[in-house]
């Protein structure tokens, strides 16, 4: 099955800047801070009808009718409710498998965050924390609950597979990034030591969640592997019959493009992704069926600023004014949307990033160029082509 | 212009069905007793939520890409804030007008409830009360309301007008409807009095507020006034040179169509809308320019069952099981939305109800059929014709 797919982002694990509202009056700029700022009700209140209205059936409707078969969907580590002040949310995601099979999608659900955080985001849960490699019980409450989601779900005819862990970082980009500086940590002391997570332990990390998550889920379901921005470290890893139906997930932005010296035009993007991104992939497909679970459209040339790898208006960096048209914007769009999804053929499938946000570019002009990550947005306006 | 437009209902103003996570942990069916069941800080941060994920800039994108060119946004009494402990929503409408001006969409504003309710509907913000008419206060209350909304928005551009009033409830609509029976009203006592509200009195109020809103609203802007669910009725009104500008607005549903005795089969609705509903639409174009304002292709044969004139699952009448199978739902909605489409161009434009709801047919199946009035998921799902 080619998955032609869509991250359901921001829904059950949150990214401020897509719906800021769910942050108003706070200073919170992740998931960890926001209880810490309202009261329980105030926050519960804000969370569970944030769940509600952000997706709903209606949505998978959508999905389907852009062509789509499949939907990943990030789920914090606190889904099972068992760490509070955080909200569980198990019930939305026994709701969205129902919505699947009425319209016929596939779910991959991926563990976004755990304790600790895997890469110091905002979206892994904290921002400028990255200790869960180093803590034994954050690693162990991981594993469990891939057991339990392996086990509630394991035979659901919706599933698809199940994504071990988002984004662990590795030495790489954690230094590429400069995460600390670039998501600042609101504790330092909570901060101290964090650091990047080496190929190794992850190899291992991996091994383990397979041989736990294989003993609930059948061989037919996909065990998802995230290659840690390191595409091609995975070419001897899982060779032995054992491991079955394993794969390899790689995010591509072009943002992360940007900074390892793309050209920001709309002829760089393609030849970045004709002469480098697709044969990097074909090349890996050989060991492992790929699929690249994360890409969007947005580009710093579509924002009218070099963006620094995607750093955002919240950080300060923004434009000021449109500098494309309208028609110049759906040209560049659309081109580097076909040039990708190119690209993807070659390999298992993808999950574009992200299918909705609540950006503003016309009251906040800071916001114009990112509406580029919002599917739905884009199919509306002919960014995204709708026979793919 | 020919309007082909959209209602953004239960944005602004409330309707439990639409989104009852809203309404979660409290017995309150409408927006008047929702405040007195949660404290001030968790209702607030309910609705303020609710208007900013609800809808955003992506929404008028995708109405813009159905081909519409206009949307009627429903608005309540108390949006200026002054009205506690109901908060106040103007920003919200502002914003509005911006993003309608980046989509070329043009805005009817709506007033959609007064104090005391014009109908008792719970969309009226309070069930089973009907009193506005009988408190000089709370009329006056609304025309200053009215001269506010013409001098806040009368020169912008996106501006298409504004809608005196919503369903104003007459004897005849009261009685068929049986109003307090189906939205029973909570106090007795504040209900008590409560009444439909007579042609005569409508005939003064909207002359009234012409001349009031005239003093602000350029005679470009259009007057929209609701016909009290009588068509007909309006033939000698507002024939004088003074009268710039006036829309009759008539909300057309197929579910009051069978109270009336409309056959609850596709070829009974076909036949009402071309046979009956058509020539009274073109009949009262003669003497104003005519949208239908309300309609949808909601209809008691795509629910199973007789829906006595649209009472909702919530009054506990539901279908048990999907009678129909896609296909010959899709054939239903279809063929239904041409014949009304059909219909309209008779006049001068209409906007369906309504954009979006939250309805989860799957896990609460009662609200099968109940999905037709959501014109994305319609879309989604070719129920609505995509050119039109």
């Amino acid at each position: 099955m080619y998955i032609n797919g869509v991250n359901l982002g921001n829904w059950l694990v949150l990214e401020k800047w897509m719906s800021p509202g769910l942050f108003e009056g706070t200073t919170a700029e992740d998931e960890y801070y926001l209880p810490t700022q309202l009261s329980q009700k105030v926050y519960e209140a804000r969370i569970k009808l944030h769940r509600r209205e952000y997706i709903s059936e209606r949505d998978f409707a959508a999905i389907r009718s852009f062509g789509m078969n499949a939907v990943r969907i990030p789920i914090p580590y606190f889904i099972m409710g068992d760490c509070p002040p955080f909200v569980g949310c198990v019930e939305e995601l026994d709701r969205a498998f129902l919505w699947a099979e009425k319209y016929g999608l596939k779910i991959l659900i991926d563990l976004h965050t755990v304790p600790g955080s895997q890469n110091g985001f905002d979206n892994g849960g904290i921002s400028g924390v990255c200790k869960w490699a180093q803590q034994p019980d954050s690693v162990e409450f991981a594993l469990q609950l891939l057991e339990k989601l392996s086990n509630r779900y394991g035979t659901n005819s919706s599933l698809w597979g199940i994504g071990v862990l988002n984004e662990p970082i590795t030495e790489r980009t954690w230094n590429a990034m400069d995460i600390q500086n670039r998501y600042k940590p609101v504790d330092l002391e909570l901060a101290a030591g964090s650091a990047p997570i080496s190929l190794d332990f992850l190899r291992e990390f991996y091994v383990e969640a397979y041989r736990r998550m294989r003993r609930y889920l059948p061989e037919d379901k996909v065990i998802v592997i995230h290659d840690g921005f390191e595409l091609k470290a995975w070419k001897d890893f899982m060779r032995e019959a054992e491991f079955k139906n394993v794969v390899l997930d790689t995010h591509q932005y072009l943002m992360m493009a940007e900074m390892y010296g793309c050209e920001q035009s709309l002829e760089g993007y393609k030849k970045y992704v004709e002469e480098y991104l697709t044969g990097d992939i074909e090349e890996m497909q050989e060991y492992f069926p790929v699929i690249c679970g994360e890409w969007s459209l947005f580009n710093s040339y579509g924002c009218g600023i070099d963006t620094a790898g995607g750093l955002s208006p919240v950080n300060g960096v923004e434009a000021s004014e449109d500098k494309l048209n309208a028609e110049s914007r759906k040209e560049l769009y659309s081109q580097i949307a076909l040039a990708q999804l190119e690209a993807w053929k070659k390999i298992s499938g993808h999950f574009y990033w992200n299918y909705k946000l609540l950006l503003d570019t016309v009251n906040e002009p800071g916001w114009i160029g990112w509406d580029s990550w919002d599917l739905g947005k884009s199919v509306s306006l002919g960014w995204y082509p709708g026979e793919f």
